[in-house]
């Protein structure tokens, strides 16, 4: 017989009845019934009921141990009664007699319960995280992320996709957020950058004739956490050469669309094909964001011209000053209390708006001071062409443009959570599509990129050459599943010539190029193929699969919120020897003088 | 059509023929057959021939392209005449002729040629990686690289293994090699790590009750680099609970043989279940090694017990004073001049040994000094007891137990590669068994431990209290393939009472293992199951596999022997506000100061 086991816990069925086997695992219960003790035995794949009666050489040792311990079962595969089975349970229809006992390792007491769902302090629960991963809910999510990365693996490669490892010691680069810096011990002074991802070594490989790169590939950012971000998290990172944005799309919305539907437990998901392409600027209209959640069924709409003239002043100073109205729907709200729209007004000004209009409507008649203002035919008027109906409210964002679409993009998801029409039980895709290559710095007085300076313009250089720079488009495209952005992509630029004069547009000479983008720039000279990628976030999939609010529940070995490791003490003190050898000194953070610094700076402002 | 191809450059073949078509790639070659050129397109998946004749308007663009421009063509696929059909090609049986062109990319002048065979320094290589990596071997090798990962991989999914990702910024430990320490930039003076290996988190995860893990995990180790070291390296690392040594066996020798059989390219491998458990006090006797290169049919005897009372002063004084005498076959060495003889002897010394004594045989006459000291007769009853024949050379390596044994197996590997007899074509494994717990340290005057504190000694608590402590043997094990150690592994101690113990015979107290192994320590603490497991170096089976003698060359993007990536610049120069908000400063290295306190420190000496 094997020195621990002949079965796994969650593996004995009545078909083993009468048999001798022998089980290992922890002690996850145990009940007392008068001389006969129950336990339950876990282990990776479940849980077996083991009875010690009076005649068992194992009651007095397991009455002994502490939950938790870890031992070793002889025993005999007995059927249940039919009243004792338990259908919830796989092994529900035996019980395991035991004959005999070791002990592996005995439990001291616990600083957290395993057995049950009690909610625990995070700081517990990470600095025991062998503990805390033992408990069903974070177990299973851990074994859900290792399923959800592999099924993502094989459909890559299903799809032609070969896998890399990129380097994990690479270079600093100026752009993007802060670098966690390794010191090169062979090269004072010197050091090397851990990487934020994988961009240039995709490209690279793109350019070094590898067709299809995908990677699950660690990430770092040196940046404060949150609740959706961790030092080091994974992305599918995948490059495609000889590609337009639409065969991006094409290849990746079956993976996706095919590992949500395979995890989803029972959610709808966007069929593949179907993802919609939503246009940023349309998006930025109709959702208010860059990341529609489209379970949100309220769509805002853009009233500005209706309070060119009105006689509510307030808007029509704002349209007069190029500002913008925009309405969000609040379908159905003729039994709301006048304290549901005011409240929503609090909330707003509570975020840093400057306050949320409303109209009220019941039985077709409005309320509240805009409708009063401006007159109900006007109104009236403007809920036709919104298609509304006589017991709809409805809100109002106005202001400067972007101030308006995000007070709008804010109230719209308020709204629909508060009137619960949020459809639950789907996971809801799409793509965000056409970019602006160029932006107006009204800080800088210049145009500027408006996000990835690196994404070819729609048009290329021809573009450059003849349009209005803010006309521009990019070929990039971020993904985005009931409003999280699993990730931004983009057809690259791979030719020197329309980088060159991309960066002019944005005021960068071609020195300045080359200077900072120097291995790019060198690569792309010996032949590179028109190439385009993207790079969903692993940690982000998973959090929307499990149902977790939060990343640390789906990341095995999280650091806290201070970026501490407190179960293995990082980061730590080291020795002088270290540091020596690494030619650097640990200096005190000149905290005073700096505080004193910033104390002068504002007074001088 | 496709905006860059219909079809890939290796997937056009006779049934093609007639089709217009599209391609897109690399001008690999071009020809010139007056008046018509003949181009080599190349992407990831195959070349094709592409014609562009006096009527093409492909021809004057072509010709005016440096090799490895990228290319799109349109054009027309028409079948070879039979005398110039290539069946080397998979699209040999057809050609395009080129009808439009686009070009996606002009190449300038070559750093390195991509077309062709020639050796190139590898500086050159590495700075131009991009290029590099088109060229076929090594594009080969890291296709090779990816299909044996992923091999690997699904292999252990299928044996029951869920992946993890573990913590890449962990710890820093006083155990091991030089850590690559990273700063934090929230914690001042505080350091992370990156991990040599997830050792500590994989026995985590057994304890925290995850049955069976695997991980293709990055290390890394700030070590002077060789041919078959990097800075980062990945390992199959893997871990199983309740599993004894003969169980990690049973489940890794299919994944291993397996991946090797699938990649082997015509070459044997020992198959799954046949790998020799050798002993390691056997493997040092006879292989001089623990590392044995098993296709080396040469087995190195113990022959100390025939010079005891020797006419050869040399080897009777050895003998006398504790050491050992050992001997390997030099088989059918008649024809062999003196020569021979007297160049392994000076090579041996030319290694640092004190020489090579031999035997030489002809016709059973025995020639050379051992020989005749020893005496004919007693010669020919060793030879008999070694079953040796009257053609058969012997090599003498002999001192102490360690040196004799070093020199055996190193005499051992250079005796069959100079008489040609490692045997060719075959991945031989075997796994080393049987580690000693405990050595006597020499120069500390004391018992310390052999290899690794952690590993279970064989016979547990009861061995440590009451055997001889360099009787005890450990659960640890090594696997070899062609004299390459692929990985150490080990059944671990999960037992805080087992591990005191072992610690103390080695003379640290319980306060000083509690210090310095908390984190284990404490895990152990609330229940941890028996548990074991190995790490092979991926890059190692790579390099195997592919029949490289450098770990670089099966890696995508390596670092230089300086460890600098010469193409993107790292490690480099960082700003002083990144060093500012990590709280740290680079200093000088003290070369002048560190030379002559050493100058001064040897002095005293």
């Amino acid at each position: 017989m094997h020195a621990y086991r002949t079965h796994t816990c969650g593996q004995l069925k009545a078909a083993n009845v009468g048999e001798t086997i022998r089980l290992s695992g922890w002690i996850h219960r145990k009940r007392d019934h008068g001389g006969v003790l129950f336990v339950d035995l876990r282990d990776h794949y479940g849980i077996t009921q083991i009875v010690a009666d009076e005649d068992s050489p194992a009651l007095s040792v397991l009455d002994s141990l502490r939950v938790e311990s870890v031992v070793t079962i002889d025993g005999e595969v007995k059927a249940r009664s039919e009243s004792t089975k338990n259908p919830n349970l796989p092994t529900g229809e035996i019980e395991v007699y035991a004959r005999g006992i070791t002990v592996q390792s005995r439990a001291e007491e616990l600083p957290l319960p395993v057995a049950g769902e009690q909610e625990y302090p995070e700081e517990i629960r990470l600095r025991n995280r062998f503990l805390d991963l033992r408990r069903d809910k974070v177990h299973s999510n851990i074994v859900l992320r290792s399923k959800v990365i592999s099924s993502i693996r094989q459909r890559m490669i299903d799809k032609g996709f070969t896998e890399f490892q990129t380097p994990i010691l690479g270079a600093s680069s100026p752009e993007g957020a802060r670098d966690y810096l390794v010191p090169a011990r062979l090269h004072p002074g010197r050091f090397y950058a851990l990487p934020q991802a994988p961009q240039m070594f995709k490209q690279l490989l793109m350019v070094a004739g590898f067709d299809r790169y995908f990677q699950i590939a660690p990430c770092f950012r040196d940046e404060d956490l949150r609740a959706d971000r961790s030092p080091e998290f994974y992305q599918l990172d995948f490059e495609m050469s000889y590609v337009t944005q639409e065969d991006v799309f094409q290849t990746i919305e079956p993976v996706l669309a095919g590992v949500f539907e395979e995890f989803a437990n029972g959610k709808t998901v966007t069929p593949a094909g179907e993802f919609p392409r939503i246009p940023y600027a349309e998006s930025m209209l109709k959702y208010g964001s860059d990341k529609p959640d489209l379970r949100n069924p309220l769509i805002i709409s853009d009233v500005t011209n209706h309070f060119e003239k009105s006689g509510f002043g307030l808007f029509e100073k704002i349209v007069g000053s190029g500002g913008k109205v925009r309405v969000i729907p609040a379908p159905n709200t003729a039994d709301k209390s006048r304290k549901f729209f005011d409240d929503m007004n609090n909330w707003a000004r509570g975020e840093g708006f400057a306050g949320l209009g409303y109209v009220t409507r019941k039985g077709g008649e409005f309320g509240g001071p805009i409708a009063k203002n401006h007159g109900p035919e006007r109104m009236e008027e403007l809920y036709n062409e919104l298609g509304l109906g006589p017991d709809d409210g409805l809100f109002f964002a106005a202001g400067k443009e972007k101030d308006a679409a995000k007070l709008a993009g804010a109230a719209r998801t308020r709204t629909a959570q508060e009137l619960g029409l949020i459809e639950e039980g789907c996971f809801k895709f799409c793509w965000i599509v056409d970019f602006p290559m160029f932006e107006y710095d009204e800080e800088l007085k210049k145009v500027d990129f408006s996000h990835n300076p690196f994404s070819m313009p729609q048009g290329e250089l021809e573009a450059l050459e003849t349009k209005d720079p803010l006309d521009i488009l990019a070929w990039q495209y971020d993904i985005v599943c009931n409003g999280y952005e699993l990730s931004s992509g983009a057809i690259r630029n791979h030719r020197p010539d329309i980088m060159f004069k991309a960066f002019e547009i944005a005021g960068y000479s071609r020195e300045e190029v080359e200077a900072n983008f120097s291995g790019m720039i060198n690569a792309f000279k010996y032949g590179a193929p028109p190439h385009g990628g993207s790079a969903p976030g692993i940690d982000r999939i998973v959090m929307l699969l499990a149902d977790e609010p939060n990343i640390r529940e789906v990341i095995a070995f999280p650091m806290n919120q201070r970026a501490q490791d407190l179960m293995m003490g990082a980061p730590s003190v080291v020795s002088p020897k270290q540091l020596r050898e690494l030619s650097i000194r640990t200096v005190e953070p000149p905290k005073a003088a700096e505080a004193e610094k910033a104390r002068v700076d504002n007074i001088g402002d």
